[in-house]
């Protein structure tokens, strides 16, 4: 029996699973996270346990990656990972078709959740597609003509630093006003923080959910307190949804896809959020360009169905 | 002997030539100048006597059209022009077809220059670039993996409508602080009257060389007064490089191609012009993501040896 099998190095989770060639249904799976001072060495052990446990005396056809940094996707070499150190250049490509003597397909976890979302969730059967997931970060993967687009040096579907706002706040990479800076969940934690640390009066149900610790924001409190009706918190929401809005409203002018795909934590902000951001991307947009804006459908799975997806490559 | 001939429907001329297959010297050429009140049907006739003068009792084996303006370029069909009034739904592919008796290809001038630069200008050896007009308008042409690139609704490349300042003055298309609204020959003439109608202390070389007739302003003379040292023409100068620099780090962010090639009348504004515009397109792109920026070489022919690479598409 062909079976695949499928890694995803997350920045704060490690998964593994198998499955069988054309099955749309994991044979095993397992998750663990990732242990406080993580590191290169220590992913990859936890993640060799899960793949010994997994396979036990099998051995797939062939392995896909997912891995949450920049990869090169030609050589299969990891760049580095923001989250994890020593993650830089390393091979990973070679350590595991060296370590399984099978063929492997390593790719960052944007490009490889559009290529799941593309073949397995919400995009198939569209073929020019841009998938977003906004949670920690913000990044995107293209699926042009089918195929995943990379970009010349690899580096394309950063719209987390597209600049939206050149007169909003400093962003982590030095510039001002970009998609993250103003979309994420610990930016919009962050920009909460900051307004409510000064005006003791506003946000007072979001205040309550975190005890008046103001250190226990999160994204995810924010569309809380936004969906009780804390009117500060749906402001803040709104600057979020206005941000990825005009984002996407700009790239379908500069690329005209047909649909673009959302997936993330702060996806799950409610209707309001989905409302302002899809209006703001038709008005950004001009009148003769059209697209559509949807949820992703794999969730957390995304980059182990992308995985499989890359897998397949070696059987077409 | 295979010969092409191409043909250019700008907003404002009409240019033809023929070639021979593989050759890059034009075999004969003409061009003429729109009529005041011309509408599709004049450009249409007047386009028949270039035809019929260049070919006199000979066949061409293809033609290729570039036409200024939506072109659904599987069709041949276009959509409209903004500079011209008749054009609405014109199949100009099956006209031409009908008349010369030819296959022929046509798409807009934006997609077709950048084919034009990719095969024979600026752009040859680069399988992934864009194509930036800057000139009355700012459009884009995208060829990726050495193909056009032409969106999933045949309108990608709008990098003039792409939003740069959300606070900034507004653009005909209704939004605020579009690329073009900032970097455009006529819309930096504008900003500039605006601001000198209420001031009357600055700009003075730039009032000298209009003889204080502020309607005779255009691109050019801002250019002019700003390399003959005018402070107020060298600020309008800068908005429109720092818009266009910023527009295409984005893209870069959010694409990657390995170069831009930009042309059109406002490329000739000066070395601080280009200096200014390729600073902020670095700034606003991560460290990581790598790009050219270089002048188009096949100046106002670009569209016709864009033409003829299309039409060339039909012996490939």
């Amino acid at each position: 029996m062909t079976s695949i099998l499928a890694l995803d190095f997350g920045g704060t989770k490690l998964a593994a699973a198998t499955v069988n060639l054309g099955s749309r249904q994991w044979l095993r799976y397992e998750r663990r996270l990732s242990p406080m001072n993580a590191d290169a060495n220590t992913d990859l052990e936890i993640m060799r346990s899960l793949i010994h446990s997994l396979l036990q005396d099998t051995k797939p056809t062939a392995i896909g990656v997912s891995f949450g940094g920049p990869v090169d996707a030609t050589t299969g070499t990891v760049r580095l990972s923001h989250h994890v150190p020593g993650w830089e250049n390393i091979h990973l490509k070679d350590l595991l078709e060296k370590e399984f003597g099978v063929p492997t397909y390593v790719d960052n976890d944007a490009n490889i959740a559009a290529l799941g979302e593309h073949r397995f969730g919400a995009g198939q059967g569209s073929d020019d597609l841009f998938y977003i997931t906004i949670s920690t970060g913000v990044g995107g993967g293209w699926i042009l003509n089918g195929q995943p687009w990379r970009g010349f040096g690899g580096m394309a579907g950063e719209i987390g630093h597209v600049v939206v706002d050149p007169a909003g706040p400093v962003c982590l990479c030095g510039k001002r006003g970009c998609v993250e800076r103003l979309a994420s969940g610990p930016y919009m934690a962050q920009n909460a923080r900051e307004v409510l640390v000064n005006e003791p009066k506003i946000g007072k149900i979001l205040r309550d959910l975190v005890g008046d610790n103001l250190e226990l924001l999160t994204g995810q409190l924010i569309s809380e307190a936004a969906a009780m009706g804390d009117d500060f918190a749906q402001e803040i929401l709104r600057k979020s949804a206005w941000a990825l809005g005009v984002g996407i409203g700009n790239v379908a002018n500069l690329v005209n896809p047909q649909l673009f795909i959302l997936g993330g934590s702060v996806t799950k902000a409610g209707n309001r959020w989905w409302e302002i951001l899809r209006h703001m991307a038709r008005e950004t947009a001009l009148p003769e360009v059209d697209f559509a804006i949807v949820p992703a459908a794999l969730g957390d799975d995304a980059p182990l169905w992308g995985a499989v997806a890359l897998a397949q490559s070696a059987f077409e």
